[in-house]
């Protein structure tokens, strides 16, 4: 079994390779939902019943050939800021952080396939994957889910599929999501209409951590609604093809950005650069939008390239947890932010100043009207 | 006589030098508002009866020793721009530069001696030096105002003194002030208690444009109230007590700074030297409260402070009518914000990153407490 402070150490692989699309989609993510037949669900549940599920699942999940050598723990074995550590990679939910005795979490070594057992239902089986790849995140969760059900035996109804929790997740139990980063849509003031649009074709779209969290970083999430009436596979397809025109948005209005706002662009790049490198005490929300506009900055030829994985490890690497487990100790807000200021520049400190003569040379023939 | 461009393109002389406690204290001004007798004061008198002042006074103003060669204009034959900009280098009032025809201005070569004629008063005359010079500033109008009085009947009263159009000038028509740098003050949050304490005793507190003004860059103009019932002498001394103890709590404010907040001060010297390295659109608000921030570090020694004169001249330089004369044409808020950024680019060119090794081995045996 490895350890939390092995888990912790290593970066999930989804942070140092790239994907199809992954200019614009950082990640693609598929979860299942699942329970136990005759059991109830894990919210009406007694303690010893729950722990008696916990039994029943465990071993079969730690037997999985993808999970050797994965992190299992009780939930009652980690320590609040180590459950921070796994929400804020995305590994857990804020809701199963919550959680003690009765409920766990497994992983596997590359932190590509997570499960919460014990969560809302009694299995929660995630994937994910870098860049756009919807269909091979939903795959590798399914032959995961094929391997269990012959040692598990789900609720499943031959009428409405799987039966979970709660009814929004009935049926396939499955919702994809792909986790966007969109600045020009944002600069351009064209997100809310974009979200809006998403909304009106049975699609959510969500901040950085989820349900009801902020859009921070320009970073959203896209996901699926539906889970009962539709296959799989139609579902993920039809996502798939939204997400394609959202990132030829994204593009548009990047395209349009630098023809008519060229100044605005430089000064937003600019700044994010110079804030990063020179604050010495920076809050989680600011140092993420600057985050951001290196990454765009990235994409628009102003950085190297390769200060991309810096960045994905950043997003992760800045949030409260991480600094305190780097710290090895409770740090007070204004310990972060001095200590996000550090990481930040330590991990960025080959970022050379923006190098904006791409853009500039880019639709010069219209330079003349700015 | 001088043209408009030439004075325009000469850097006042309080700019290019320093004088005594010139860290804290950028400028002393002093002016005199003085009035001819037997004629109603500008806002009472009709269009014939201001001009027959002006014709009364320009000649002999024009004569004295220290207006040779000077810079006089009737106020109509100024563009809004350029009245602009002598508000800005603080050579006329912005209530003088709503004047036309009938109001006149003059002042020497190095802009250390301004005379506005037909403001609100007749004459105002005023000096100004750099550093804290109040007595200096004082000698040299007291000067001026002996040799315009060989030629001039002042409207003078002996019970009263100098007669003004508004009854808190009357007396002396005295006006001294000295233009401060506090950020110390401002950033430990102790400025209000201190405008607060010098009104206690007379003295009015005011921004950078003066009365009504907001506190910009840190700077506050601190004068005297009273005109009348005491010498001028006494009065320009008083004020000089005052300004002193403001330097020393300044001082003692920077000190407290450094020892208890030292990472605030390397955050808001850093980001201030990282916006003005790298934004591309920058407000004169913003840029004003930046420029102030490396002052301060130069003050420091966290900056070359030889940078200290190029402070001096962006703080006139990135002003809206000095940015429209610099471009040669009226220009957009937009157009402005970029130029801004571009002239403080090429201005601070020299200035390298912030080197806070001094302040950190300063008090280093505290570093443990932060």
């Amino acid at each position: 079994m490895m350890r939390f402070s092995t888990l912790h150490n290593k970066q999930p692989e989804w942070m140092r390779s790239s994907g199809p699309q992954s200019e614009i989609v950082i990640t693609s993510r598929v979860r299942l939902a699942r329970n136990l037949a005759h059991h109830a669900f894990p919210g009406w549940a007694e303690p010893r019943e729950r722990e008696e599920v916990m039994e029943a699942v465990l071993p079969p999940l730690e037997r999985l050939g993808e999970m050797k050598d994965a992190f299992s723990s009780d939930m009652r074995d980690l320590s609040s800021i180590e459950k921070q550590v796994l929400v804020e990679r995305h590994l857990i939910s804020r809701e199963h952080a919550a959680k003690s005795s009765g409920s766990a979490s497994v992983m596997n070594r590359p932190q590509t396939i997570s499960i919460m057992v014990n969560e809302e239902d009694h299995l929660r089986l995630q994937s994910v994957r870098p860049g756009l790849q919807l269909h091979s995140a939903f795959t590798a969760l399914s032959e995961l889910d094929t391997e269990l059900e012959e040692s598990i035996t789900y609720a499943f109804d031959s009428k409405y599929g799987y039966l979970t929790a709660c009814p929004t997740n009935l049926g396939t139990g499955m919702r994809a999501s792909a986790m966007l980063h969109l600045p020009g849509l944002v600069l351009s003031d064209q997100i809310n209409q974009t979200i809006q649009g998403a909304n009106k074709i049975g699609l959510a779209v969500r901040g950085l951590y989820g349900e009801g969290s902020e859009a921070l970083a320009n970073l959203f999430q896209i996901s699926n609604q539906t889970t009962l009436g539709q296959a799989e596979d139609d579902i993920i397809s039809q996502l798939d093809r939204v997400i394609l025109q959202l990132i030829e948005n994204e593009q548009n209005a990047r395209y349009k950005l630098l023809e008519d706002h060229k100044s605005m662009v430089q000064d937003q790049v600019g700044r994010a650069y110079a804030i990063l490198k020179y604050a010495h005490i920076i809050s989680s929300k600011e140092a993420l939008n600057c985050i951001s506009m290196i990454r765009f900055g990235c994409d628009l030829g102003v950085f190297a390239d390769e200060e991309k994985e810096s960045i994905n490890v950043l997003l992760t690497r800045i949030q409260p947890a991480h600094l305190q487990m780097a710290a090895k100790r409770k740090l007070s807000s204004e310990e972060r932010d001095c200590l996000r200021a550090e990481i930040i520049q330590s991990t960025l400190f080959q970022l050379t100043p923006p190098d904006f003569s791409d853009i500039l040379n880019l639709g010069k023939e219209n330079q003349e009207d700015e």
